[in-house]
Parts: C-alpha cells; sequence; structure tokens
C-alpha cells in the first residue's frame, strides 16, 4: 500500500503549542500574577437555557420505543433545515430546502467539499488565513496560490484579472483579522467567479456577529452566487456549539460545472461517507430558532460584543490601528512601534500578563500584527482594558 | 473549476428504493394486510437507561458555565477512550489510549481514512458487500477487484497467491450474510497482508454480536495485526446510536508503510478536517460501560439474537439452507427452489406479507440468496415466524 505522500508536505504549525508554552514558563517563574487570556478563539459562556431543555428533551424522546430516532436523514431532518431556510428568509435569502445541509460543524464540510473536486483545481487563499483552507488542499495535493490581505486592501483582498484560480476562499467576517467584506466587494467576487468558471468557498462562521444590516451575512444576498458558490455556517460561535456541534451548509441546485451538479453530487457524498448530526443535537440546534432561544443567544453575542467594544475603545483611545470588532469577535491590531507579532506577545504577557495570538502566525501579511479576542469573562476583559489602558500611556 | 469526474462511475443503489416502492404497491391494494418488515438494518429498541441519563445530566453540565465543554479534543475525550481501551482489554487485547480515534460512526470514518491511502492503490472488496466500500474507492477513481464470497467458502472468503491487493476489506461479523471469521482464518489474511505490504480495513461494527469466546471480535487478537490492520468500530448496533452517532477507530501506532506512520497521519487528518464528537455524546457512549449499562445493552443484544434464533429455528426446521443470525442479527438464506432473489422478495410479500432483503441488492453472488434482520419487535419476529412455518409446509 502507498500511503497519500501529500501528508509530507503539511506544514506542522507550532502556533498555539508555542503559545501554551510560553504561558506556561512565564507562569512557573511567575506563579502570584494573574495571567488574562485574550487569545481564545472557543466560546466561553454555557449553552442557553433554551437549547439545554431541548437537549434534555430530546434524549427522553430516545429512551422511550415509540419516540426513538434512529438513522436520520443524513442530510438533517426538515425540522431544523426550515429554521435554517426561515433564517435565510428573514435575511431575504431564498433557498431550497435542499439546498441546507446539516453538518457537525463548519470544518467538517470545509475540508469535506474537496471530495467534489478534481485534483488539478488551481487555490485561492487570502493571507493571513484559518490554517484549514490550506492544510486540507495540501493534503489532497491541489497547487495553492495565496492573495494578500494587508493595510493597504484593509484585509479585503479584490480579484484582478491576473489572479487564474479554480477554487476561491472568502471568510467574512474573517478569521483571524474580523474584516467585513461589503456587498458591492462581494459582488466584484461573485462576477469574477462566474466569468472564470470559478467556485467560491465561502465561510460565513461569524455572521452572527453582522449587525450592520449593509454588510452581507450570506453570500447569497449578492446577485449570481447561486451559480458559483458554496456556504459554510456554523452554531459554534452563534449559540455556543463549539463542544455540541453542529452547522449547515449551502449547496444551490444551480451550482453546475461540466454537467456535474454540485447539490446532487454533495447529496451523493454525504449519503455515502456521513450518518447526519445526532438527533438530539439538532433538537438543540432547532432550539437557537424558538422566541426564547433567539432572544438567549442574542444575551450572549451582545456580551462578547460588549467584551469587543471595551478592547476596540482602549485601542482606538491610544491610536493603535485596528480594525474587526465590530462585526466579528476578532480584534486585529497592528503591534504598536512597528514590532514584530512574537516580540509584541513576549511584551504583553511579561509587562502586563495579557495574552492574545501573534498575527504571524496566520500567515506571512500576519507579522506585526496581533489578534485580540472577546471570548473572554467580562471581568477579566475589563480588568486586561484596564491594564493596557495604564500600560499604553 | 473541474468537479471530481469520478461520481460519473458511482453506482447508483435502487435496492431500498425499490423495495419501499413495491411494498407500497402492495398495501394500497391490500390494505387490509398486515406487512411485516424483517429487512430492517436500524435498530428498533431505544437507548438504555444509563445511556438517557447521562446524556441528560451532561446536557445540564453544558447549561453552566463551570462545568460547560467548548471544543473537545478532536480525537475525543479520555474518559470515553478509557472505557474502550478497558473493553479490548477484557477481550485480551492491548491497545495504547492515543490508538483509539472516538468517531461519529463507523460510515464516517470508513469513507474519511481513505484520504490516508494513494489513489493508485488496488482495492480488495468482497463481494456480496455493504456498498460504502465500493463507493467511497470509486469516488476517489480507485480500482476495485472483487473476491467471491459464496455458498463453497461458506461466504468467507480467504486470500490466495493469485490476489494482487493493496487494501483489503474484510467485515466480520458480515453485512449482509452474518458471516464470521475463525481466528485462524483472520491469521491467513494478516500474514497474507503482511507479507504483500498490504493494509486490511477491518469492519467491526457487529462484534458484540458475537458471544463464542473462540470467535475473534477484534482483529487486533490476530498476532501481526499491529503492523496491517484498520478497525471500525461503532456504538450503533452494540447500544442503539444509530441515531445518535458514536463509535471508534483503532489506528496502531506500528502502522507504518514507507516510512509515513498512519497513526499520526490519521491524527492529522482529523485534528484538520473533524471537530469531535459532542461531549455530550461521549458522555452517553461512556454510561454504556457503566455497570448498569452494560447490563441494559446486553438485555438489548439479548432480544434481538431471541429474534434471531426464532427465525434461524424455522429455516432449519424447513431445511433452508442459511447462515449468520447467531454471532449476528442478520439471516442469509438460500432461496428455495433456487428462486432468484427478487422473485423470493415478491413470493414472500404476495404470499404471506414478510419483506427482507434479494441478495442481488449487495452484489453478484447475492443473487438467489436473501437477507432477513432480527430488529424488528418481538411479536412481529413471532407472528412472521409462524406465517414462515406454515407457508413453508
Amino acid at each position: 500500500m502507498k500511503a497519500n505522500q501529500n501528508y509530507k508536505n503539511i506544514a506542522q504549525s507550532y502556533l498555539f503549542s508555542t503559545i501554551a508554552k510560553k504561558v506556561n514558563e512565564f507562569s512557573q517563574k511567575n506563579p502570584d500574577k494573574k495571567i488574562i487570556k485574550l487569545g481564545i478563539g472557543d466560546v466561553t459562556l454555557p449553552l442557553c437555557r433554551a437549547v439545554v431543555d431541548a437537549l434534555k428533551s430530546a434524549s427522553d424522546e430516545m429512551g422511550v420505543k415509540e419516540t426513538f430516532h434512529g438513522y436520520g436523514p443524513e442530510q438533517g431532518y426538515n425540522f431544523l433545515k426550515e429554521e435554517i431556510q426561515k433564517y435565510y428568509q428573514d435575511n431575504k435569502v431564498n433557498l431550497d430546502i435542499d439546498e441546507i445541509f446539516i453538518s457537525d460543524g463548519a470544518k467538517s464540510d470545509i475540508g469535506n467539499i474537496l471530495d467534489l473536486f478534481d485534483k488539478d483545481n488551481k487555490v485561492l487563499v487570502p493571507d493571513p488565513v484559518y490554517p484549514v483552507y490550506v492544510d486540507t488542499n495540501t493534503m489532497a495535493g491541489r497547487e495553492i496560490e495565496f492573495i494578500d490581505a494587508n493595510a493597504q486592501n484593509n484585509f479585503l483582498p479584490m480579484p484582478d484579472n491576473n489572479i487564474k484560480a479554480d477554487i476561491i476562499y472568502l471568510c467574512s467576517p474573517n478569521n483571524p483579522t474580523g474584516a467585513v467584506y461589503n456587498k458591492e466587494q462581494l459582488k466584484q467576487w461573485v462576477d469574477f467567479a462566474n466569468k472564470n468558471n470559478a467556485i467560491i468557498l465561502f465561510d460565513a462562521a461569524y455572521e452572527c456577529f453582522i449587525t450592520d444590516s449593509n454588510l452581507p451575512r450570506s453570500i447569497f444576498e449578492i446577485e449570481g452566487a447561486k451559480t458559483c458558490a458554496i456556504e459554510f455556517c456554523s452554531f459554534s460561535k452563534m449559540a455556543g456549539f463549539t463542544g455540541t456541534r453542529c452547522g449547515w451548509t449551502v449547496v444551490p441546485k444551480t451550482l453546475e460545472f461540466d454537467d456535474m451538479n454540485l447539490n446532487k453530487m454533495w447529496l451523493r457524498r454525504q449519503t455515502t461517507k456521513f450518518n447526519g448530526v445526532p438527533y438530539i443535537v439538532q433538537k438543540g440546534a432547532q432550539a437557537v430558532f424558538s422566541e426564547e432561544g433567539k432572544k438567549q443567544i442574542k444575551e450572549n453575542l451582545n456580551y462578547y460584543k460588549e467584551n469587543a467594544k471595551m478592547i476596540s475603545e482602549v485601542l482606538t483611545k491610544h491610536n493603535i490601528w485596528h480594525i474587526g470588532g465590530k462585526h466579528s469577535p476578532y480584534i486585529w491590531l497592528k503591534c504598536p512601534n512597528d514590532m514584530n507579532s512574537w516580540d509584541f506577545f513576549d511584551y504583553l504577557l511579561e509587562n502586563i500578563q495579557i495574552v492574545g495570538t501573534p498575527g504571524a502566525g496566520f500567515g506571512k501579511n500576519g507579522e506585526k500584527y496581533f489578534r485580540l479576542t472577546s471570548f473572554g469573562s467580562k471581568e477579566n476583559t475589563k480588568e486586561a482594558v484596564e491594564r493596557l489602558d495604564k500600560f499604553l500611556n
């Protein structure tokens, strides 16, 4: 048997392990100093009441013969797909129920969707970037090209005629930068893809943080997207499902390349290589859309947004260039005094015991930048902001 | 973008849709006749008490900040991996904790494991067969060869020197035939794989039905398997998790091909393209191994086994050749009077309203055979057996 040799080309990322090591060493030397972690990419608030109640009630159903659920539809139960359909309708996007596929999270589907594409497609990925786009394509042996996201383009790279790409990754609101495309910008990408027979893989995992109704929360708000885009979304950040695992993928029925229909192909892929999301988890996700659920998750999102606002305000006060934080849980800042991002990491840790994520860990354009997140507790975030304020004076 | 052209070569299976259509037509014409379905491949008993309690208590944990669980380890929590490790130890198989990967079911991992292999490997699949082995490799463009399972070899094909294969699928207890390899037979496969630098993908999803301690429940009971085999297992049939989604995959650390370590590759694959099984589901699965859990799932397994025994007994009484049913929920029988399997399907439906699965749907060697399952209710199975007894007289 010959193993997949492409695995030899996957870069090893030491970003988070290096951070953990540095934090560990510091706290062993300074056991009395309180470290505040603003590098967390995971939610910290618990599941809301409505979701917990739904999970428990579905668990009870599973314990009774008459209401027990065995194998479900691989693409998800209609009761959940209909709620997602309505969620898009409220945003003026009409989807057919068969265009929505329930997933166990955006990460799985972003990886698995590549099964539908030939190996010899050229991939375009913005830099800095969520590492999964690059690693999954490297595993499959695809050629990857990067497009620069930087201060000149506000970390929102745009297409131009020099770009040759078959598969284009866009993430908006962006991880790690928090930058958000407006409709005109996304329209340029959609037009580019349609013109060049390319497909856009649109990662909308952070759409729930968008409050400005002029900003697109779905690529399907853009005319023409249904012939060139697949969208990935998730309950992870929206409702704290990072450990509960549920999301969805939208594959339009009109998405065809050389007479091959991607909606039918994805259905075939999922029915063959996936067995659906647990019934109880889908019932929990359904509760996110109930009246109480909607109210409760909004409270949680507002909690994180308040944190983001506090961080953004102190940076503004001290004239530190930054984006994100408004329609995103991430704040992306330029390290002061032209510092390198790992130096700034050490500097913050040593002096005021705040831990963030060095931008260099997300790609070459991340160098001299730094990511803070709003997923900490309000108390800790407040304390961190006070430390920053004093220190930056 | 060029779509994956291999999808054009996937066979469309109309097996279960054709069955559903025939049953529908019959019941519309004969609304007063009670149809008994013995074709079901899904469990029908609810989750046991211990599991439901664990799911509910884990749901409560998720609703409280102090006990909330966000992203977990992609390869599963140690609390569950340790229980599985013990389950193997009780069976005299020693596994390192890092050799066990928690999955959302055997089907996903049986499909996804192919990411680790080069496209140009030759695949060997027994016929008749669970269609997933064939379809997943067809999607990836691999060449597939079949090995005949038939009455001559008791539906347990053995290796010989004419076979050229890099990836070998074995399923024992078998779906659809219920045939079980003994240790000597599996040893021949393990030796063959080691000698020919091949890998065995061992589907052990039905191991819990084995009661004879001389029959191997895991391929790792066989000396040499840790250098040539990956094993897939599931809580689906063991504990009724078909709609709750949990299983595990064992990838030995000693599994190396050309200096590439498959355990490390699988860890890398899973951390990149998977985000783990829901915390609550893993807590539910853990409860399967509690004292009450073990007792309760045994009761359920015995319930299905009793059904299988009834079916097997009536076939024996009427001299109908069959295998399975003893260490498997499936009974595989030779259609009487040399009938074709779809003719026998119609014959049973028309005359005594029993629905089974025509063997021809599982491959060419399934022709003239028929699958019955023990997943119905005891009452229905008993009634079906009475009808069969009368009819076969």
